[in-house]
């Protein structure tokens, strides 16, 4: 087992990785930019390592001096946490290259899932479900009504230069297809002098839903069943949880298989999650891979009993994995507590915390790195904490959310609290019949509290 | 299900039902001394009614007032917490008078389990085991030497007006009887001007462990598994554990029918627990039975997923259970934290709380009243936090229990932190083999951090 590892990151994460390690009997090096001097990953680390000012560039994004403190401090691995290096198949192929184990996979691996469309290619070579539509560009309208046959309406055209929503239509039958097939082009001209479009099926109220899976370095390959991403806003996960209110058992065990399918075929070794969208049919389609852990890992974690860092440290160290697939006993879900303005379009707000008290009692846990007098910068992400609360139900978990969400006290600074209480009581959202689009088409913001 | 119920009780098992009510929609009173106006719980409360002076009697024990503070709320029921009114069979039969109803047993069953000889007689009239022994003193030596070879050896002889150790002795087999015998009969005659003597069973090696049960209104009674509570000093329990690092499946499923045998035998509605000492040889001997919560309830929620204070609640309603067993599927375990100087006697240590951190992360829960500035006030009992840690095994559980508590911040007072972490560390704790005087025999208090 490693008896030193540096965490090549911040705030609660780097933290997280500090208890565990602490748990495992494992030294730990923080490595800190000048603006994080007072966070508690630096005060509960063993060592702690200045590696430069506020911006990521000289600092956690960094690598020579992250490999320097390691050098120094005789840590013999890193973690790379999530986000800054954790998916930079550079920095795994350096740490290799310095003797130091990177906590995660190697570099080919990341590099097989980095690129969006080389992802896609290798999970539909593995036999994943892809989201069908054209090999790049279309040559015709006819080539296009083809495709939409084959695969079956309803189909969205995008222009291949676009962005914002210009030059995209969602075609539902045969009969519009001419007409959005014109309009499309002639819009895709017009704003992006490209009028070049390619064809997909349209995922019709898409639900963001994850697996997570663990890899040893012996080719098993585990999952621990799914997380439901589907609150976002502006692609921000907001809140997560699992079982998914959507997810069948036998749909589980089918996501389970493909994701496990995926993970194998590039030989995947430690702890990853793969994303699909799910439509209302209760299709599934791979969307992207992430070779780290995921900020969302802990209801994972209050559903399995299972310590996903203390996983990815030993699978690091070569221990090797039982194989076998967790399914949830619980239900549990995450908050993300940021300190923002959800009334002022959850505008930043960084500042000191004045007063803090955090919620306790049956069923709440909470991963943060802040305390009643720490100033948060406004360098970094503003995510303060994460409230995760677990129960034999839905619903309990949905009420024992709102007490413990109406019990945290934060002073001095705005945070996302307002917004969270507002959705426990959102009578769509407790339905559990929502799409990753429902915060901008049906939830009303302007009664936040101001 | 009721609409508002009135908390008799203070500290953190106040705050601990406040938290189960909000979750079940229920309004809360909180009832406070004017000791207790700084406290969590009247500020959590829907409402909150000063009772009285600190003395207990001028307030948490004071009847007529709670009952006034009651009506003038208009609460439909009570929960009593542990201690103060709890067990007292004369307020559960007031409330029932003022329709108020008594979330705890009936007077009936209080009365039968409040006085200890009552108790045994109808615990071994069910069949549970008890400590087989004299039917009070014995008229000679003869018949004491019957009754020993008969029960088995070893036994002890008592005298009937001992204490303090004084006309007691242990004896090992038949021809040590007399010697002994004749020594305690002098020793307690010298003593006590009294030389009567009783006998019964001496359990060797003693652990106290206790069973949790739920009973219904229907006659349906279940329990929930056991607690290991052998870590105590002068009687005071300062950690428990679940599961018992003694009990095997067997025993467990053996002393978890006798509960229920003995909980049946009184009818018994709510939550209760049945005190065992379990010897060396697994076999188990009713001691008591506490017919409210305790306070290491905690530690069988984390392994069984219930809410205990959401069961009381439910089965006080008339809500029927489904009569199923519970096995831990975890390992958890308490320390109490409590405002005294473990390095001076365990001295207590009231006073104000000038700074607090309190640790979180996978499987740390704390229940606790207190905040940063918060003052302690010197009238009621110096626990102020309880640190419930669970994990996949016992050894999980002792690493993040002591991560745990080096995270515990408490700055003002002096707490029984440092204990806990030494005792996380000691050899003899860590190997599950230790009785009840573990702490009084073996372990070196001098050690700790002065």
């Amino acid at each position: 087992m490693f008896k030193k590892i540096l965490i090549a990151n911040r705030g609660e994460i780097a933290l997280r990785i500090i208890r565990t390690c602490r748990e495992m009997d494992i030294k730990t090096v923080a490595v800190y930019s000048t603006a994080d001097r007072e966070s508690l990953h630096v005060r509960f680390a063993d060592e702690a390592v200045c590696i430069g000012d506020a911006p990521s560039k000289d600092s956690y994004l960094n690598i020579p001096r992250i490999i320097s403190a390691a050098e120094i401090t005789n840590a013999d691995a890193i973690h790379p946490g999530y986000g800054f290096l954790s998916e930079r198949a550079e920095f795994s192929a350096i740490c290799h290259e310095y003797g130091i184990k990177f906590i995660g996979p190697t570099p080919a691996m990341i590099q097989a899932m980095g690129d969006k469309s080389t992802a896609k290619d290798t999970m539909k070579k593995a036999g994943v479900p892809t989201i069908p539509g054209s090999d790049g560009l279309l040559d015709s309208i006819e080539e296009g009504r083809k495709l939409a046959k084959e695969i079956g309406y309803p189909v969205i055209v995008k222009a291949t230069a676009g962005g914002g929503g210009k030059g995209m239509r969602i075609i539902n039958d045969d009969s519009e297809f001419k007409k959005a097939w014109d309009d499309a082009k002639r819009e895709a001209g017009a704003a992006f002098g490209n009028d070049g479009l390619y064809l997909e099926k349209f995922v019709e109220e898409p639900r963001h839903i994850e697996i997570q899976v663990v890899g040893d370095q012996y080719g098993k390959v585990c999952h621990l069943s799914e997380r439901d991403c589907s609150v976002q806003r502006r692609h921000q996960k907001l809140v997560e949880e699992t079982p998914s209110p959507i997810v069948s058992q036998e749909l589980r065990e089918k996501m389970g298989e493909a994701a496990i399918k995926g993970a194998k075929a590039i030989n995947y070794e430690g702890a990853g999650t793969i994303e699909f969208l799910v439509d209302k049919h209760g299709k599934f389609y791979f969307m992207e891979m992430n070779t780290r852990i995921q900020v969302e890992h802990p209801i994972t974690e209050e559903v399995t009993d299972y310590d996903l860092i203390k996983e990815q440290i030993k699978v690091a160290a070569g221990v090797p994995i039982s194989g076998t697939n967790y399914f949830p006993n619980l239900y549990a879900m995450e908050c993300r507590i940021n300190a923002e303005d959800p009334a002022n379009g959850f505008r930043p707000s960084p500042g000191k915390i004045t007063n803090l008290h955090m919620p306790g009692g049956h069923g709440v846990r909470i991963d943060s790195h802040v305390y009643a007098g720490y100033t948060i910068p406004p360098n970094y992400d503003s995510m303060i904490a994460k409230l995760i609360v677990s129960g034999q139900s839905r619903e309990e978990v949905i009420t024992r959310m709102k007490r413990a969400l109406q019990e945290f006290v934060i002073e001095g600074v705005k945070t996302t609290i307002p917004f969270h209480i507002a959705l426990m009581d959102n009578q769509i959202f407790r339905s559990g019949k929502f799409t990753t689009k429902f915060l901008e088409t049906s939830f009303d913001f302007s009664t936040l509290p101001k």
